[in-house]
């Protein structure tokens, strides 16, 4: 069974210091979908935008939320493989990042992790100012590992 | 011209607020080699090794500090592109990160910048646990912009 909403939503808050410093907050928290933004106070660069690694953390998180949301974490828990993050315009406000993942899917990967011991997912996402535009556009690769 | 030695650690260290809080040192900053470290300690994922937004700040910074060390900052700064994060294995520990560019490619990206207004510099970079193992395998692109 996936978490509880609450407890879905303080994993993805709180449970990483890394994250919780950087004030990341989940809008949405369902299975299959989870809506993340991050503030541009104290996320700030050297020519006051949001910093790459405030925009890749927003990128990650939705593999993890994801997970929380949809997948047995009794069972299985996730780790990243590989990042791509290309910078399209700097973020001059907060920034948000939806994520998807079908029932289907969700199946599938649950499936396959169940029988290999793993199962890779994949999330192309984009990063977005307050105004709908991207800011940036990520490609993660994760794997679902049973416990 | 460069910064001074202090200037730069504490561009490195202190400018960014995001990089200060995690906690990010300079053990070496001279005019084309930076070698920087992070602690484990605070920067922990939901398994407690290393986790991934710190790994990616530690690979990005070495961009800014190569600049800070190398370049001449009255009359450019840095942006960064597009990064690229394979994760390895798990860091169980302190990560340090090497980088180096060569006094010619300095010299041809700052003259480039200086013709076109901008030039792209590549850093591939190999992040490393405290027993030497590579744990992490980043492909930065940033561009050198003039002011």
């Amino acid at each position: 069974m996936p978490l509880p909403l609450e407890m879905a939503r303080l994993f993805t808050e709180e449970k990483i210091a890394f994250v919780k410093r950087m004030g990341l907050k989940a809008d949405a928290l369902e299975a299959g979908y989870v809506r993340l933004h991050i503030p541009l106070a104290g996320n700030e660069n050297h020519i006051g935008t949001a910093y790459a690694g405030a925009l890749f953390t927003l990128a990650e998180i939705p593999g993890g939320a994801l997970f929380l949301t949809s997948f047995d974490a009794k069972r299985f828990y996730p780790i990243i493989k590989e990042m791509n993050l290309r910078f399209r315009r700097p973020a001059t406000s907060d920034v948000t990042v939806e994520a998807r993942l079908s029932t289907e899917d969700i199946e599938r990967i649950q499936q396959q992790a169940e029988q290999d011991g793993k199962a890779e997912y994949l999330l192309e996402l984009q990063l977005r100012d307050t105004s709908g535009e991207i800011v940036a556009e990520s490609r993660g690769v994760y794997q679902l590992r049973k416990h």
